[in-house]
């Protein structure tokens, strides 16, 4: 535990789910946070929230939330985000910063854009890059982004001093925070983590649609099981990941859709030294990344 | 161990690799094997294989190695099996019975028609649904086909007894045996298998390729290391399974890329309903099928 005074008096966060409640335990683990106000909807999982400790108490008006607190940091799904922060607008604290969860940077400016005519320097956009298949605070962990890179996209508008705070805090989970321009952040993300969600949601879906679907997913081997676990994620959450990074998401489909057809196309023309140049360029890429 | 005599007086394993070996060591610990010889074109893998006592002697020479062979197990990638068969029919026992671990059967089962002429009564198509990415007899363990499924593929032509014998065989390594058409074996597969391993080789080749690909990959997260695992397996092996299970494949990856194209054009439309249950029938789809 810190002595002294912590980083954070009063943390709102709003939407106590597995990003939410694994920060909030972080902070709380090194002892930088005062109090911890949860805000969200669905009340059974404020009372889980509170049992587990990793809230001191809850309110389900998120203007009412953040009343008083220093640091308000919004975790709802990127569809959720523009309502919470009309909300909040009117009963933030003068020096209150503000940091969102989102895993898509554009459509969060847009939508503060939008509500506020201008970006006030008290937002700083964040994006931990850490995360489960699993959802809600029962899934919260201290150690989630212990290791793991979390990636600001702070704005010209934006204060160097709200900046600092957002960074200090996620350093203090154990993560490398990294700061982005807002569009290389969603071209970045929709490579290494909206393509490969839509490749898994599209491929047990073509799948589980066949005529004899009980019997393929039979025998499906372990590599079927790694490959697949995405499509376990929140189809809401990624639904309005999809909708918030379209453009970009879409251009990347696009490029691995030609890529695909050329591979196939090797395949039926029987280009035996394309399909062998093609998987060896991937797994060498693959090896170097990974020692698994 | 067993008492009494084992199932298989002398096993001869041809490819003592991460399938051959792994069944070598699994019928040694059941005490069903009496000797075991290994086969392969590599010598320090061979010598490996020695070592770790997985086979006890081995040969260069699949004709010299199966003389005197009960049961015969070819191990060796799909595009090498035909060059096996070739050599070793001159020099089989009388009452050795013959199979196959290849990841498609219809070309194997055309492989041995064209050397035949004819199905011979002593070959057992078959095929363990297990594996890693890993590959060589040094990734070879005992358990790798406990609890997994073995598909065997007997034809009208297949003696009863060799068919027994193979199915027993497997039993013993804790796999359950399941007979299966060669043609509905590779719709099977080609969907739960080798679709998915061209969809990760393509998406790692894909991201590769950019420009900023060493970035691209810093920001990769969890979720892409369990999805891109599957492109860490042997190219040349999946290459020889493109190769053998072409037609198949070919169709699975059509029907892939029109469910893609579907799920892009409900992107680019803003069809949020149509998103949000693809999504949601994946997840059920996988839930249904996976704890994790």
């Amino acid at each position: 535990m810190a002595t002294g005074r912590p980083l954070i008096q009063r943390l709102c966060i709003i939407g106590v789910g597995l990003i939410g409640g694994s920060l909030a335990r972080a902070l709380r683990d090194a002892g930088q946070v005062g109090e911890v106000i949860g805000c969200g909807r669905g009340e059974d999982n404020l009372q889980a929230a509170v049992r587990l400790g990793v809230i001191d108490r809850y309110l389900t008006d998120p203007a009412q939330a953040v009343a008083g607190a220093d640091v308000v940091v919004i975790a709802v799904p990127l569809g959720a985000i523009e309502p919470v922060l009309r909300a909040i607008v009117p009963s933030l604290s003068t020096d209150a910063v503000v940091t969102d969860v989102g895993s898509a940077k554009g459509s969060v400016v847009a939508d503060v854009q939008r509500i506020y005519g201008a970006i006030p320097p008290y937002f700083v956009p964040g994006h931990p890059i850490a995360g489960t298949e699993q959802s809600g605070v029962e899934a919260s962990f201290a150690t989630l982004f212990q290791g793991r890179r979390v990636i600001l996209t702070p704005l010209a508008e934006t204060s160097a001093a709200a900046h600092r705070l957002i960074q200090r805090m996620w350093q203090l989970t154990g993560a490398e925070v990294i700061d982005m321009g807002v569009r290389h952040h969603d071209a970045v993300l929709a490579a290494t983590s909206h393509l490969p969600h839509i490749l898994a949601y599209t491929l047990v879906d073509t799948l589980a649609r066949l005529d004899d679907r009980a019997e393929i997913f039979r025998y499906a081997a372990g590599g079927f099981r790694d490959f697949s676990r995405i499509a376990s994620s929140d189809p809401k959450m990624w639904h309005d990941i999809c909708v918030a990074n379209r453009e970009q998401l879409l251009e990347m489909i696009a490029l691995f859709s030609v890529d695909l057809e050329r591979l196939a196309a090797a395949i039926r023309n029987d280009d035996r030294a394309a399909v062998l140049a093609t998987f060896q360029r991937a797994k060498r890429a693959r090896d170097n990344l990974y020692l698994d």
